[in-house]
């Protein structure tokens, strides 16, 4: 049984009746809003609705959860599923599903379904996270649920009891919110270093020599911007460790707990890490691709010809050739070592390594 | 306790006793096979095998089911676990274990172990999928399966009830089905471009003013292949979402199913998106390498001599420069943002992730 | 309850008590240790502490445990959960676990977070591996501590009976055995091929010619080592199946066990195989900085200008040019395919293919 009428309830009706359920939907105008569930879906009063499904999906809005107060003698026995949402995290100060299960003391209640979107459901899990998280303190319907998200292409993971639901009521509205500082640092940072660079590169020996160095802005310019900002992302990922060793020293325990910027700051070093990585992997296919530019052939060729003009034979600069070779190699054998680090922050497998392993390797 | 001599049998069997568990084999003639099986596992007749274990692995082929029915007095009680697979995909109406339980309803059937191979069960799970898929209508007989793959060295993972058992049956003949049909196009596509390519910068130059341009094709004639290939592959992976929700306007529902091929479209989207990013990466290196080639350093030398020569001192291009540095580096950031992309389509990666924030990235 | 005093048991308590759980800590001498532990847990007795709590941690070495028979009264009933490790892989006969549960048999015991670091359970679980291995006989039990494991912000992984204790206990000690002889194999490789290539490149040319090639050494000669080492690994990953095929062939059975060298060589294949591939990868990217580097620039210049000054025109030699053309194109669709088998030994993607399309890809 699905209770409800909105888009969420058909999108539920679809992939249910696709799965092979049969289905009820409970409506409180069942004869204006057949037409918009599946020919298979059996549209009724909610009452009616009630009586006859076993297991019944709850998707109206929380807000209208007392109106459904009337079934309340219906329900008894049943298993609830709450599948609802909020617009902000943490809105009310219980989560729907145990607000739900207040209303009802005599039925089972499982949140479930809230992490999928109605796109997802009505056409079946393709692409992206196939989870249904569902949790509940009654471990029969925990199952019952699980096996019929099986049944519907999804793939159930237990999220352990009821007090669960805040915390999966919550998954929906995040928006990568480990990664807003991160990125809004790196961008800051990537401005900065950009601006000394242009001013450095370009402007200046425009001014002092009216040279037009402006070719140099996409590429040349970007190219000493990315490793700035990757040296300096990476420091940032070490010191708050520092930092937090020496508050322990300072306070002469590990048991107190760090101030809350540091704390913040050590929960977003994997966030920092990556992005640096990816500033310095930038980096190097910016420099890869430095020969490849007409601008190195021009000069290149501009150079052979002076030289053979002047009837010069030796271009040779040791001190620029070992310069050159040691940066080189000591570039790729960082950015080797950065790439290991970053695959293992992959979660597979960082899963596969025990803390004793994952230490080691950072 | 294991009904059938086969190598599924023997592979079993030889598992099972070098992770520790007493084996009793059942089989129609156990003198002459005793001898292809571990020494430690007894060897029987079928109906005293039967009778001597509580857990029975069926590894018999489906058609020889029925003429295990004699032994349904000693089964009765009993955990059956079949570990058949099909030759054809959804070859029979019902799957093979639903089928056992059938015959033997006096027995708890499992669905276990057939997504294993012969080779893996003998020789341990080392690498590749360590999972078995288990699926059976009792817990309890679930769980003892569940338990006993684990000490085998397995990864079980609860499928749900029998009706699970299908599907399950269906994964070991499977053959990446999700990439034939992009890898097909990916092929095609290429063929015509090389083609085109081919005539355009070897062929036309040959006849027209009979230039030898041959050494083009390992790289160059392939490197501008790859990036058309990319592209058509990129805009085939958004196509199919302009198409669907043009669909939706004519027929003004969402809830009415996409014809058929444009359902097979959606749902290959991730794959050829995949080989979109494929082709661009091999651009990429291609391009890359163009600078390592003797013809490039050839021609470079060749037109240093031409200009000195001639006393030429400047061969700066502005306009050239330009467009050189602004394809580098629209191409870098490109390539970076489609890593991003394939970086999000990692199972692992893409399971941490909720809707919202998987579409945002998309 | 927490019973013990270490380290271990006061982050346990922190986090415990970070969580929400009302916690009561048993020590030997509460008075003294009392400031060690958080505010809110009530630091007692060990009898006291016994017996206030439903679930008991009892975080003191397996060598103290008899100390805590004198409890025994006080815990009949109780959950006891086993979260020791040792100093040693199998260090004793049976797992710390088990003789717990020996020691107590009126007690349910469930062996859990020990695969946790203290300060990972301070600091709560930010990165790295999230998981809490838990095993036990009694399912009640297991699924309780699952419940107060997610509650604390890690993922519960039901680890079957009480007999995967042993195993789960060995997990902490492990450092990533199943590399050390891959990478010493690979720098040993590396040792002996840098030097064969530093003879033939740096010194023969200094001893017969007096030619000054030491700029040689960070790019050129690890470069040219790079590729041999990747070749000797990669045929070391496919030897030992054609090994293993002729050990079959001569025994005339697929179910004799291999000798012990072969069975571990056998099961290093896929870290042999990923050494080759990073040793590839890193000859690709020095390969394509080769360009880039002074030394490059300056051997073309001089050899512009030489020809310039003897007037010669031509310098395009056909048969170098398709050497290298065809040289090139070969590594790139060997990197490309070596990426691929790179890619489907993640754990993540590995789990998602059955062991058909896993063979086809390898």
């Amino acid at each position: 049984g699905v209770l409800g009428s909105g888009d969420f309830a058909r999108s539920l009706a679809v992939r249910l009746v696709r799965s092979g359920f049969r289905v009820v939907v409970g409506s409180r105008n069942p004869k204006r809003k057949a037409s918009l569930f599946p020919a298979a879906a059996e549209v009724t009063f909610q009452a009616e609705a009630a009586k006859k499904a076993d297991i019944i999906f709850v998707a109206v809005f929380r807000e209208h959860y007392s109106t459904l107060c009337d079934l309340a003698d219906v329900l008894v026995g049943k298993i609830l599923v709450d599948v609802s949402n909020n617009t902000e995290i943490n809105h009310h100060k219980e989560s729907n599903a145990e607000y739900l299960a207040s209303l009802f003391p005599a039925c089972t209640v499982v949140k479930a379904f809230n992490v999928v979107s109605a796109w997802t459901l009505q056409s079946g899990a393709r692409d992206g996270n196939k989870q249904v998280l569902i949790c509940s303190n009654n471990q029969e319907a925990k199952r019952t649920i699980a096996e019929i998200a099986q049944v519907m292409g999804f793939t159930p993971v237990d999220m352990g009891c009821m007090s669960s639901a805040c915390e999966i009521e919550n998954i929906p509205l995040r928006l990568l919110p480990a990664w807003k500082i991160p990125i809004f640092l790196a961008l800051g940072l990537f401005l900065c270093f950009f601006t000394y660079n242009l001013i450095r590169q370009v402007i200046h020996p425009y001014i002092r020599e009216q040279k037009n160095k402006l070719y140099k802005i996409p590429i040349e310019v970007v190219n000493t911007t990315l490793p700035c900002v990757s040296y300096v992302m990476l420091s940032l990922v070490y010191l708050p460790g520092v930092l937090a060793a020496c508050s322990q020293l300072y306070y002469g325990t590990k048991y107190r707990r760090f101030p809350d910027w540091l704390d913040q700051w050590l929960q977003h070093r994997k966030q920092i890490g990556l992005l640096s990585f990816f500033c310095a992997a930038l980096h190097a296919v910016y420099s890869l691709c430095l020969p490849m530019r007409r601008s190195h052939r021009y000069l290149l060729i501009e150079t052979a010809v002076k030289q053979a003009m002047e009837k010069k034979m030796t271009v040779w600069v040791e001190e620029e050739v070992w310069r050159m070779e040691i940066y080189v190699s000591v570039g790729i054998i960082a950015l080797g070592l950065l790439s290991l680090l970053a695959i293992t922050s992959l979660p597979s497998i960082a899963n596969s390594l025990n803390w004793r392993e994952f230490s080691f390797i950072q």
